[in-house]
C-alpha cells in the first residue's frame, strides 16, 4: 500500500544549503536529503555563464519530499525566488510513492 | 524505444547498508547504486529526534531499478519494517523508463 | 505554474565522466550534475560480472534535465550505444516538472 508524494530536488550551491534548509522547514517538511555534487550549469541565457565549468563538489543537491503537492512547489518557488537570480542553481519536482505518509506531514 | 520500471530509493544511516543490499539481492535486483548523504531527519513523531541534525556525511541514499513494481515495493516494505523501527529511514518509489529491460530482471 | 521536463539518469564509471558530457553537451542540454556514487552492478548477463562489488566511490551518477523527450532519449541511446557494450553502466528516465523552462532550452 503506497501514496502518492512529491519530491522537490534543489542543485545549487553549496554555500546556500542552510538557508534552502531553512526554507525547507519553515514550508513544514519534516526532512531534507544533502549530497555533494558537481557538475556544469547555465545560468539563464549569457553564453560566458553557460559554458562555465563548476568546480567538482562545489555543488549540492539538495531533495526533500513534501506531504502535498503545495507544500512542494511552494518550497520550489520560495528558493528560485530568493536565491537563483544571484546564485547558480535549478529545481524541480517528481511524483513519488511512499509507504509511510505520517513521515512526511510535519 | 523505452520500457517501464520501478526505482526505489533508501535514505538511511550508513551502518545499515550492507544489510538493505543484502536484502535488495534476495528479492532479485541485479544492481543498486550508493551515494554517500547528509541531512535532517524526522523519526516518527517524536519531537526531540524531529530536530536532529543528521551529521553530514553519516547517511546513505541507495537506489535500485527493480525489474517490476511487486519487486520494488517487496525491497520498500521489507527494508522499512525490519529496519526503521529501530533506525532512521526513509523509503520511497518512482516510475522510471529504460531502454534495456534485460539488465533489469535478474 | 510547472512545465513539464525529462531527466535523464546515467550511472557509470568515474573514467567516462568527460565523454558522457560530451554527448549530453552536443545534444543541446545547458548543463548536468555529477555524483560520485559506488555500488554494484551486472553487465549484461555474465554471472561472474553480476556478482562483481564496484568499488566504493568508483562510479559517477550524471543527472541532466532535458528540454524535451526526444532530447533526453537521444543522450540515453547514444550514451548506451556507444559506452555500455565495453564499460558498466545503466541509463533512465524520469519525468519532472520544472519552474523556469528557458533554463534547459539550450
Amino acid at each position: 500500500m503506497t501514496h502518492k508524494a512529491r519530491k522537490v530536488v534543489i542543485i545549487t550551491e553549496r554555500g546556500l544549503v542552510s538557508r534552502v534548509a531553512e526554507v525547507i522547514e519553515r514550508h513544514g517538511a519534516t526532512g531534507y536529503t544533502v549530497v555533494t555534487a558537481g557538475g556544469k550549469g547555465s545560468r539563464g541565457i549569457r553564453a560566458e555563464n553557460r559554458a562555465k565549468v563548476v568546480d567538482a563538489l562545489s555543488n549540492v543537491k539538495i531533495e526533500v519530499i513534501a506531504g502535498t503537492p503545495e507544500m512542494a512547489e511552494g518550497i520550489a518557488e520560495e528558493v528560485a525566488e530568493r536565491y537563483f537570480g544571484d546564485y547558480s542553481g535549478i529545481t524541480y519536482m517528481e511524483d513519488v510513492e511512499i509507504l509511510r505518509p505520517h513521515k512526511f506531514n510535519g
